[in-house]
Formats: C-alpha cells, structure tokens, sequence
C-alpha cells in the first residue's frame, strides 16, 4: 500500500512528495476517449462498473499516488431533479435552472444516500482494487448554487452574484439544503470506502473578501463540521485559493489545494503547518516542451523539499487536450525525485 | 482646482477619500450612448473633439474627483497596423493577429508621438476645461501583447501562454517592443498634459507568480523606469493584483488599484506607506439595491479611513448594464463622508 498521499495529508510525510491530478481521469488520457467513445458522459457517471474502471485509468497507466473517483459535482443538483444533461463541446447544462426564491423552496428533499448509491456502488468495487488511497469528493455549496442558478458555464456569474446581493437570504437557504446534502453524500462516500474527500469551488474566484467569507466559507466550515466525526482529511479547492487562503485555514482543513496564482513556498509562510498544501503547477505549462515541464516541475520541488505536508498537484485540472505524454512525463518527474 | 486625488497619490491626503471609476467614461452612462449612437467608438478614440467632450461626461454629470482621458489600450497595436476594429457586442478584434516571430519582427516602427498625435490633442483640449487632474493610460505590455497573438478576448489566453512557453526569446522581443512604444506614448500624454498615468494589465491573472515575474513585471518596471524623469505618478493595475502586490510594491509605483478578492485592509499592513492603494469595490455591487450599495461602500471607507494614500474605486471597469443611478449614487455616497 502506497500511503505518501495520506501521510502528506497528516503533514507527516518523510519520503518524496505524492502526486495526484486534478481530473486525472478524463480527455486528454487515450483510454479514457476509448471508453467515452462508447457511453455518454452521465451514464459513465451512473455505471458504478463503468465509474470504477475510469477511476483506475491514471492509476494504471500513469502511476500517480492516489485515485479520485470519477464522478461530477453536479449529480447533487441531478438528484434535486433540475434537469442535469451534458452537451459535447458545452459542458453541463441545467434545463430548469432556479429563478426565484420559490423555486428553491419547491426543490425536492431526496434521499441522497439512495439516489447516489450508485457513487457508494463505485466505490466499494474500486477499494480492493487500489493500492493508493481513493479520493471522494463534492462541488462546495457557492459552485453548485451557482450552476443550479446560471444553469450553465459562465464567466462572470452575474445572475447569481445579482441574485446573492438582493436576495442574500433565499441564497442563504439554497446554499444550507446544498450543504445538508452534501454532508450525507460525503458521508455515503467515506462509509463506503474513501479515504479522504476534496471539496471543489471552482468558481469562488468571482467573490470578494467578504462575499467569500459570508457564502462560501461558512458553508466549507458547515460540511467539515458534520463529517468531523468521519475522522477522515479533508482538503479545500477554490479558484481562488491563492488569495482566500488564510480564510480557509482558519476553519482548519487537512490540506488546502492552492490554484497558480501563488508562490506555494511564501504561502508555507503563511498557513499553519498542521495544514498540508497541494498544487500548484501551471496547467497550462503541460502544453509546453519537456524541457519546461521539467524545469517547472523540479522548481517547485526543490521549493517544497522537505515540507512533510505537501502534495504535488496542478493549480486547476487538466484539460482535454493537453499531450498524454506530457502528463506521463509529469508523473514520472515527480515519482523520480 | 480639487486635488485631493493628487494628494492621496502623494499618500498626502488628509481630507476625504477622493473617487474615480475605471470606465467611468463608458456605455452605462445615458449621455456616453448618446454621442455613441452617432459615431464608431474608433472615430471617438480618434477624434480629439470628442474624446475631450466624452472624458468630461463623469466630471460633468457625476462629480468624481478625477478625468481619465477616454482612449482605448489598444491604440498601439492600431498603430502597428494589425488591423484593429470592433465589433459592437464582441469588442475588439485584431484582423492579423501574430502568429509566428517572424511577425514580429516584421512590425513596422511607427513613430508613436506622431502616429497617436490626436491623444495629446484630446489632453490639450482637455487641461484648461478642467478642474480635476486628468490621468492618462496605457495597456501593460502582456495584456497588449495577448491581444495582438490572440486577436480578440479570450478566457484563458491558450495561445498566447503556449507561445510564452515555447517560444519566450521572441515573446521578450514582442513585450520590448510594446514597452519602447508604450513609453514613448506616455511621455506624449505627459508632455500634453496628463498629471498621472495608470497601466492596465487586465489579463495579468492567468499568469503564475514567476510567470508574472517575468513577463509582466519586468515590463512595468522598464516602463516606470523611462518615464521616471517625467515626475507624474504612476498607478499600476493588473486583474490578480489581489495575488502579485507585493511584486507590484518592489518596483514602488505610486499606487497599486487592486481587484475586488483581496481585503484592502489587510493589504494595507503589507504594502509599504508610501505606495497609495487604490480600489476596490466588486462593480457588481452596482447591481444591488441601493442599502447594499451603501453598506458596502461605506464599509470600504471605514476601513480605509484616515488612510492619506487611499483612492476610492472599483476592483474592475464599469459594465454597460450597471445601473447609472447607482453609479451616482456610489459618487454621492463617497463624496457625503
């Protein structure tokens, strides 16, 4: 049992630092275009069968550290029946998307653990499987309330940010049943195998200071709350993190997942050293020539040597057509340290 | 004349916070739609008549303590004859955008003071009509240079990162070049008239710590350094100065306008005394009812209160769909303290 990532997480690491990916499992990997070639994204995400065999795609071929199941953040939504489909070129698109404080009041109340067994199912094909440690994980409230609003990609988040600043109590409201849910789906994820959770708010960028503070990471502090007694690590992901940090270390996660913005060595300064860091390279640095990646690579090594709590990782996931070889690459500069 | 804007430039001020807004002279404005209606926003760039008459609409109609003068970033590369129009509801769009070094190379060498002679015109006509310091500005060498390879907005600037990373020997070559002229163009606005200067780098944010260091910072500190005879400060903003402040601080401009992530407060204990802050309500904040624009304005002047080198202003430019009202509103609110 490799267990580097897991020790990482308990800033107890000793040996090389571990290496995952954020969306490890997806386009830019041969054998994952293979699969979806046959299936549609969401019935990938629904086949526990289906799901398990993704998942081990970058374990097996690329050998990082430790596997993250492959799911979306959006099957909350999904299971509150808003209408969830995927279009090729897209991405995910919410038919019925919320557009008053009625509609949130109206959302149905599922059974989560029933409705996503199927992530359960996944989950307990994969463990026997792993020698790395799998990873579960869950959009943070602020990005699903925001998709469920948007009902689309958006850059700015204009409908939901118009919508949290006139109407901040039904946010509020949507934001806690998000975060209720959430807390039971984790809760399903780690009973059923997983040994430690990432909690993904890819569009906190858009949020001040106090925004942040006041609908983001309160609701962060909600869920780590209710599965604390889980006993299992916790890490925060935001775009973002670079400058919400120290907010985030202030509800005390195991690790917290940095974006490329930032100097990962001056943040060390900065946050406490019970919590581990992860990240932070360049996605985009993956389209560059091997000598770069290299160089890139070895630099925030070399910066981060010795930290027992660190997690080499990139600052946001990669994207579908990023070189294979070039993240094959990656690994292997990482696992040779 | 009312100076207090100059003043807290100088971290002099000891009156009341002083307020412009970037935009400020822009679409979301009844009187700016107007004039709009009857001419191509490249003929009001153009035209020194009317970018004077525009620049004075927020003087005249809002009160704000500063004019800056109504222009665009991308005058140079116009120059540089790639072929620069807009398209109403896309933006700009360059028809020859830079695809290989040889492009670069094969730019022509305008003579800019004579090339952007209506700019000084404008600031000329402008000096004696007002009561408030003009600023001048300029794009930052990245953000000029990402437009020229990527030809119109872009969310994630792919092509222009890969060519950084490919190729950085000629991206250099093409951030001088921009440089040498864009120094060049601010000597003419300050010979005009201008009594500050204000560098815009809005695409900083896709860029790493050492990516910034690089690729962004050398190029304002080269800028800074040709002009620095001039005695006119010098403001610097980028998108993610939330992020590369204290970059910003080492090469001491005489402000820094910070987007709306960071805390302005906290910012404050890290940026040297004698470096103004200038920001940083989020500019959706004017889409909300007038008591959250009000609390959150008037929380932001508390904050900075006492502060001599603190500018009120937004994180970002002024959208088109902002309510005027609450632009005026926002004026008043800042102007009452």
């Amino acid at each position: 049992m490799n267990d580097l990532f897991l020790k990482a997480l308990r800033c107890e690491n000793r040996s090389r630092a571990p290496i995952w990916l954020m969306r490890q499992a997806g386009r830019y990997m041969p054998q994952y275009r293979a699969i979806r070639a046959k299936h549609p994204f969401l019935d990938m995400v629904h086949d526990p069968e289906l799901a398990a065999e993704v998942t081990m795609l970058p374990v097996k071929h690329l050998g990082v550290d430790a596997a993250i199941l492959f799911s979306d953040i959006l099957v909350i939504p999904e299971a509150l029946r808003v209408g969830l489909h995927f279009d090729d070129g897209i991405g995910p698109i919410i038919d019925r998307p919320l557009q008053t404080a009625a509609d949130i009041d109206a959302l149905p109340k599922p059974d989560i653990k029933e409705a996503l067994q199927y992530v359960a199912q996944a989950i307990r094909l994969l463990r026997p499987q792993l020698k790395v440690p799998l990873i579960g994980f869950c959009g943070a409230p602020f990005t699903v309330a925001s998709y469920m609003i948007e009902g689309k990609s958006s850059k700015d988040l204009r409908t939901t940010k118009q919508w949290m600043m006139k109407d901040p109590k039904s946010f509020h409201t949507l934001l806690e049943k998000i975060s209720r849910l959430t807390i039971d789906y984790l809760e399903m994820q780690i009973e059923a195998g997983v040994q430690a959770v990432q909690i993904f708010d890819s569009w906190a960028n858009v949020l001040s200071h106090g925004q942040f503070r006041e609908f983001s990471l309160t609701y962060f502090k909600m869920i780590l709350e209710g599965i604390k007694s889980k006993n299992v690590p916790a890490i925060l992901f935001c775009r973002g993190s670079s400058v919400f940090a120290s907010q985030l270390a202030e509800i005390q996660p195991s690790a917290i997942s940095v974006d490329w913005n930032a100097d990962l060595m001056q943040m060390r300064k900065v946050i406490p050293r019970n919590i581990a860091l992860q990240g932070n390279l360049d996605p985009d640095v993956l389209y560059a020539p091997y000598d770069l990646i290299k160089r890139e690579t070895k630099a925030l090594l070399k910066g981060m040597k010795g930290e027992p709590g660190y997690i080499f990782n990139l600052g946001h996931g990669l994207l579908p057509d990023i070189p294979y070889e070039n993240v094959q690459a990656l690994v292997d500069i990482v696992r040779q340290q």
